[in-house]
């Protein structure tokens, strides 16, 4: 019996893909993920089993990382960013769990969405923020109502994953909706689609105004707290030195 | 004049310390940071001027880098775990905006300390998070209990950096209080300290029994919301998928 390495592949450049990811896929036998990142590492593969698979399959994944682990191999489960934020390493913990396996799990970390986003954003984070999921796939709404009103109300940074799909558009304007009625309508907030990849693509823009660009499943949208402010283009959120 | 890129060498293992960190590390003249973190890539530091300073320089640290690349020198400015989260991204953009520079700033991202303990821990972040810094060195602690009771509130997942420190002692104990107004006793808790890093140690406990364990400067606390459990020696927050 073989172990499970639940990889954080990082945004997508290879130049931010940590080099314990880059050992554990080029070590393992098999290769299990969602197709878009395995194909963002498939110069990676040679001569292994690779199981891609759609989004939303995240269970039958991890079900298939625990047969062949069971069965001798040596399993990397691919997750983008950072496994622990949002990715694969709950759910394979979960199945794990489940079938009261005994393979030994590891997570390597990965850069996050939010800290590619942030750097190229300039320095919005910088002081206590939290990070929300606009999907309601897993959650009710409702709660991720709550904990955006709490989050604001708390003049944290926000960070917002999963902001908007195809099908699920109106989150991100009830979103907005909430945070306006704690902050300043000229609040800075940072789009970044495809941080840290190839076409990657910022937007510096208000609170007012954000939604009059694109933003998708492939963009984390930050939100400043009440300090945060705009200089040649860069947002930053000041930690309160004395300069 | 050349630029300054402001680098995340993540939690401290070179495993964990992305190309472009290290490609930056290797390119540039002069490399400035505090003390530990110099010692950290110390084998990566070659012929190039190396200014290395004591803690609470940030801003001393930042106006040297503007000074030497204002004379024309490839400066690389270290951070430990991602320079976007509490570390120097923000202090260099705010230095540079006072002192009216034209000098180029690049943030590189890395992993950042909760990703490196999350990994350790199992997975315990997996859904919305928030992040608090108990340091009242540069905010109001007032500020700062606040975002606590919102947070704990709100049912985030809670990390807490700069957790306590020889001078302040305090923080944690009244953190964990406001915690216990909200969450059971036996909420999950992890503390790492150096994760992925050498003399790395994890402790899973519970809100209750969280202060009979070491908690330092070099650790990170990661409080579980109300469905996080432990299973064998981890600590996992569900999703809410249905397995
Ligand atoms: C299922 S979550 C996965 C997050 C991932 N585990 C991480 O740590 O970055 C997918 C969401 O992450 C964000 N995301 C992931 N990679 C991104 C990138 N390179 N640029 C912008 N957003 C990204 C988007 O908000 C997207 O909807
Ligand atoms: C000034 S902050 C710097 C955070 C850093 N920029 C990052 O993104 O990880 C210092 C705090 O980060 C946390 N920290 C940084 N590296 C850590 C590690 N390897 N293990 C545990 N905690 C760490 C501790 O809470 C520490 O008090």
């Amino acid at each position: 019996m073989k172990k499970i390495v639940v990889v954080g592949i990082g945004p997508g450049d290879e130049a931010y893909m940590t080099p314990a990811a880059r050992e554990a896929i080029i070590s393992s036998d098999v290769i299990i993920g969602y197709k878009t990142y395995i194909d963002l590492i498939s110069h990676l593969i040679t001569d292994k089993k690779v199981v891609d698979s759609g989004m939303k399959r995240e269970i039958e994944r991890c079900n298939l990382a625990l047969d062949f682990a069971e069965e001798g191999a040596a399993v990397a489960l691919v997750s983008s960013g950072d496994p622990g934020i949002y990715g694969m390493a709950g759910a394979m913990l979960e199945v794990k769990t489940q079938r009261d396996s005994k393979v030994e799990i590891e997570v390597i970390p990965g850069v996050t969405a939010v800290s590619a986003a942030a750097a190229v954003l300039g320095a919005p984070l910088m002081h206590d923020f939290a990070v929300i999921s606009l999907s309601d796939l897993l959650t009710d709404w409702k709660v991720i109502k709550k904990r955006l009103q709490l989050a604001a109300e708390g003049d944290f940074v926000i960070a917002l994953y999963n902001p908007k799909s195809k099908g699920r558009v109106t989150q991100i304007e009830e979103a907005r909706e909430i945070l306006l009625h704690y902050r300043e309508k000229e609040t800075p907030v940072g789009l970044v689609r495809n941080a840290k990849r190839a076409e990657e693509a910022a937007v510096v823009t208000t609170l007012k105004e954000m939604l009059q660009h694109p933003i998708d499943m492939l963009t984390v949208v930050i939100i400043g707290n009440s300090n945060t402010f705009v200089e040649n283009g860069k947002i930053i959120t000041p930690r309160g030195y004395q300069l």
